[in-house]
């Protein structure tokens, strides 16, 4: 069973509230020199069946429609050779 | 400016309802194959100065305190050649 990672971040010009939050309060906690934080989502699926061209090209595909909001936010797809690996 | 991403998942034994209800929609939606989803969340930060094995042990820090609960998450802290490469 491979594992292929699908990262949802905001655009760069969306407003992220979430990773500003984050941002702001680090000073306060202690951590400084960090200039900017954004907050996504990362999805972990567990692919049955080998993971060629087509099962990406579908994974790609139900990212743009399904897990991703393509208006307000980017995706990327890859395969995560390291779990790949350990099985 | 280098970035440096910091992913937070669930355990492997905690339960994840926002993952199963992903996966199973997904056969509704017309995907096949997917036998499991971990939702989870991506923090890109942006560091000022130089990511060395101090920066690297004070954002573990952060991830380990602030950024994940580690009673049920896991994370993982690492620097993002390819925006490195970019800037």
């Amino acid at each position: 069973m491979a594992r292929v990672v699908v990262d949802v971040m905001l655009k760069p010009e969306i407003l992220d509230p979430q990773g500003q939050a984050v941002q702001r309060a680090l000073p306060r906690l202690g951590f400084e020199g960090i200039a900017d934080v954004r907050q996504g989502k990362r999805f972990e699926l567990e692919v049955e069946g080998p993971v060629d061209d087509a099962a990406l090209a579908r994974i790609h595909e139900m990212a743009e429609t399904f897990l991703a909001n393509t208006v307000i936010e980017d995706f990327t797809v890859r395969v995560d050779e390291a779990a790949r690996a350990e099985s």
